[in-house]
């Protein structure tokens, strides 16, 4: 249990790791953990922008970052008159919001959030910075008890010692569910994909699931249907970067092909997340395709020879027609019958991480 | 042009580099090809075999390698007396063709060939290993004129400047591919998936194509679906470890999800090989599971922590419902009528390597 503990806290200690405190932003650089724990320091919002933007942190974490940047670009603009500090905060929130493509909506609402907690702080003559930390940490602690509810509903769908097919690194929703898992005496096998080409399965999920005590196997990202098949898995699941109202799911590449095969063997793929209401269909997401070379090199070290491509877009596009069901905080949707998500009031993704 | 023909005459020279000579069979170490050009070199017929269960060779390669380790235990136990060589190479027979489990039977077929060549050569009291060498080489080349055709009647079935996805490194097959498509015209754009653990698709597929002269992208092994939907794949196609009497296809692991996946999008998936008599049914095929820990590292650098599971499946199996056409040297064929190949006398895929 202890071991389980540590790993939860852990995982809530380093989901979210980035951090304004006077005048810097520290960043836990995701691409070399867990191999190692090292630190990216920003003194500016541009160079929390430029984190962002270089993949030092990922998942969850640019929407903390990016507040954080606000309050570090707070700090900057500290010693000018409250209008002309609001215009810098402005512009700040659009170089943070514009780091990278595939998320702009999202981290727009993140930095609107910051700005309205600023605005409010001036005009009670309040320390800024501290103001949009204060938000930030509400914000996120209102994420969290949501997504319990969501494990909750995730882990009701689960046969009792289950094996789970995981994709890519689910942060807070992979501890969430374990913890839940745990609680109701649910021993889950987890086969994680490894996600290349940044082996954030390998390196992040895997890492969660271990040390929270559960049977932990890491998988190449050409075993998945291998796997189903040969292993039974009972339940594939994943999180979303954006899951939009017409039940299209924008998630790390490779879900994609995963949902596929899950589809043709008759296993169920739930996806927890909520609708994003800044994304009506497939045509509002933008995929981001990052640096091609990346592809052509595994932990540093090349594998292809000069003159041969890569090719790197982050993430694919999951069709309703092979998701079974969104599991959110209001319960688990349909595809289709996702628009009652909004029935009691619930407002959408949006909500989550602002 | 020139570039090409080089291509191609590497990749002839390199698909099956192993050779003996005086009492040593050097092999081309294709786990660190391309970055490195290095060999492996064998004293005993006992180091040939383990460097074929470590994987020094791969593909095709291994059965070369073992008809050049029969070459050397000739040379081995050439002071013998004729019945005790005979016995001899019996053993060496066993102990090689069990080297990897998935190929005792074609191998058993290879060695059993070398030994028939043995006898005809104590009978007529020739240099043994000499005749064993001469004979392999009498058989790849027979089987390099095969391959030839069945490569016509591939590039038969790609449009004009069609998108090809390969899987793995098809050796000869690709290289002759590319060498018919050139011939036509056609300038194919090639898209190799990296193919882990090993990465044969990036390190070993991609240099034949790039070399000989074709655009070609390496992607990681989650982005084939994304691909063909993106990108307009026309065909995926690869070779195969085996192709059975009723159509199901035995290859590097990773085959059939994307089979499963061109199936979703209609995209047709042609396999290049023939029928293999010893094996009517997937029940004939044995997938070897070969070290779990090789998936927790990627070239040579650890990815997972301490204490998480490897799995690593050399192959898998594609149903014939995935797959639209057996592309051999007699036509092409769809699987359920894979029957007819044997119609004007062909004996099948063992022929094509004894």
């Amino acid at each position: 249990m202890e071991r389980a503990d540590q790993g939860l806290a852990f995982m809530l200690q380093y989901e979210n790791v980035a951090w304004y405190e006077d005048g810097t932003v520290r960043i836990l650089d995701r691409r070399v953990y867990p191999r190692e724990v090292r630190f990216v320091t920003c003194h500016t919002h541009g160079e929390v922008a430029q984190a962002i933007t270089d993949m030092v942190t990922q998942s969850a974490g640019p929407f903390t970052a990016a507040a954080m940047g606000m309050a570090l670009a707070a700090y900057e603009c500290r010693d000018l008159g409250e209008a002309a500090q609001l215009t810098y905060l402005k512009a700040a929130a659009e170089t943070i919001s514009t780091a990278r493509p595939t998320t702009v909506g999202r981290m727009r609402l993140i930095t609107g959030g910051c700005l309205l907690a600023a605005e409010k702080a001036l005009q009670a003559g309040e320390n800024v910075a501290q103001a949009i930390v204060d938000h930030t940490v509400r914000a996120n602690n209102l994420r969290y008890s949501k997504v319990e509810r969501m494990a909750e509903y995730l882990v009701d769908l689960f046969p009792q010692n289950g094996k789970i097919l995981t994709q890519c690194f689910a942060e807070t929703i992979v501890g969430m569910m374990l913890k839940v898992a745990r609680q109701r005496g649910k021993m889950l096998k987890l086969y994680c994909a490894e996600t290349r080409p940044y082996f954030q399965g390998a390196r992040l999920t895997a890492t969660v699931c271990h040390e929270m005590g559960f049977d932990t196997t890491v998988i190449t990202d050409n075993m998945p249907a291998f796997v189903m098949e040969r292993e039974g898995i009972d339940v594939f699941t994943s999180a979303a970067d954006a899951i939009c109202l017409d039940g299209h799911v924008a998630n790390k590449v490779g879900t994609f092909q995963i949902a596929i095969a899950a589809n043709y063997m008759g296993i169920p793929f739930y996806v927890s997340g909520a609708p994003d209401v800044g994304h009506k269909s497939r045509e509002d997401i933008h995929i981001e395709m990052r640096d091609p070379d990346f592809t052509l090199q595994a932990m540093g070290v090349r594998t292809a020879v000069d003159g041969v491509k890569g090719y790197y877009p982050a993430f694919d596009i999951t069709p309703p027609a092979l998701v079974t069901g969104i599991v959110t905080d209001q319960g688990v949707f349909a595809p289709a019958d996702l628009h009652h998500y909004f029935d009691n009031g619930a407002l959408g993704e949006f909500e989550m991480v602002i």
